[in-house]
């Protein structure tokens, strides 16, 4: 995440620049390593393309269902020899099968809606302090952007920039896994509480958002050829020990992640001239980084 | 944009369902003409790029002084054989060129910022009834997504997806646009009030999107093999007359921006089991389309 729209030869000397505030960088450097915890591989999915492989932290807190249909689809290679399907500019990349084969005994063809959720108490929730304009409260559970209702008492996932969800038809128990997307554009907020989300993009988020956007209607490749192929997509737990996925995220209750939504709020670097004073849950990705360990 | 997201086979259906509500489509394609004003080509630019043309709409209004350094650039060819020389996953691409040229004896080193202006009665102001995470007001200003605080009497245009703006150091009368961005991903409202924006994409903005993402610190590329060359930049008017942009922009103040607007906050397309009722001005791109006259 930049900190600013610097010129290039700005650059060099803002990356060595030891101000009075440290940046979200220096934040995240010098955090305690009980601040993050291990994303588990069995939590992952790991989808493989012609340029690299994209990994998808899931949320089955959120979507315990759905995201069980996905792993029998998974496991019964439903995606092996898939597509990117659509690539639509500021909105989603979205991917399928594109012939007729069969979901397979395993998988459920419909599933009940898991568009929100009981805000019990299992669902931990840290609250921005800021506005936002589609929900009464936003903030971060688990490890995914989030909104709460205490009227109501619902809580539920956000459409930001990564988030991974489930296509569906006009019924709402039509999203059964076998179609997925990622967010590439502005937060399409208005999806929310639409569609079933499953999880974020953790790695090879930049493999996705380049891909050519579809010229057909809501960005549909319009001919097979342009279609992306994906090899296969894996539970990262399946893959050889030396090919799973080493991620760690920041916890929401850590005192770091405290002082990045600060640095985020109050943006202290000289650069900027006018301190925003607050921040949408939107533009505040939950830091993930790779680990040796 | 897409109305949600469907399946491949939902596709075909909802692109010729005749429900009682109009899509946001179908209220475009029967708007009367005169709510559509003519972009006039004297206030674009066009970007000549290896695989097509960029045309980003000026707003002169909140820029004056800006654009006309940017114009006083691109009349002594200063961005012929630049390059984009940045694109950082989620925020932006930024142009410039790579060697020490001098900007010329025409234009100026520095500008004083044109972060915000007064309120003046020369602004008009579309605002939306939601609320804002970043601003007390939110709105169309022109053709152009703007804020406005009554308060102080301040309005300024808003990083949203597509919006150029013009790159700085840390001095806040630095940015003189010879390094210009555009936004590819999240809106980084933060940047509101903090740079000068001068314009939007219009045309192209898929080319722009796609770009690699650079490795280097900031999004920026490690290797000057991975530039991407832009054979030049002109003004709209410059350019002979089969070539010249020719847009036309949904008025604000019209009958059928009001639909859009009613259309985007309710969603009445059945697909949507639950209205948002509110829309965020990131997430409503001013109209604009081509127009044979």
């Amino acid at each position: 995440m930049g900190r600013g729209l610097r010129t290039c030869a700005a650059v060099a000397a803002a990356l060595t620049l030891t101000g009075a505030a440290p940046s979200m960088n220096d934040i995240l450097a010098h955090s305690p390593k009980g601040d993050w915890h291990a994303v588990n591989p069995a939590n992952t999915l790991v989808m493989s393309l012609p340029h690299g492989r994209v990994t998808i932290q899931l949320a089955p807190a959120f979507a315990p269902n759905t995201i069980s249909n996905i792993l029998r689809l998974v496991h019964a290679r439903y995606f092996d020899g898939s597509f990117v399907v659509r690539a639509q500019d500021n909105y989603v990349v979205q991917w399928a099968r594109s012939d007729k084969r069969s979901i397979g005994s395993g998988a459920m063809k419909t599933i009940p809606p898991e568009f929100d959720h009981a805000a019990t108490v299992e669902f931990p929730f840290h609250a921005l302090p800021d506005r936002d304009t589609y929900a009464p409260e936003t903030g971060f559970s688990f490890d995914f952007p989030s909104a709460r209702d205490l009227a109501s008492k619902r809580i539920w996932l956000l459409h930001c920039y990564g988030m991974v969800g489930v296509g569906r038809d006009v019924a709402a128990d039509s999203g059964n896994g076998t179609e997925l997307y990622a967010v590439i554009g502005q937060a399409p907020r208005h999806l929310d509480r639409n569609v079933t989300l499953v999880g974020r993009v953790i790695d090879g988020m930049e493999l996705l958002s380049v891909m050519p956007r579809g010229t057909g209607a809501l960005g549909f490749y319009e001919k097979p050829g342009q279609r992306i192929p994906i090899q296969w997509i894996r539970l990262g737990s399946e893959l050889p020990a030396a090919e799973r996925p080493r991620f760690e995220a920041l916890r929401p209750d850590s005192k770091t992640f405290a002082a990045v939504l600060t640095e985020r709020r109050t943006r202290p670097d000289p650069w900027f001239k006018h301190s925003p004073g607050r921040v949408n849950v939107c533009n505040i990705p939950p830091p993930v980084r790779p680990t040796s360990s």
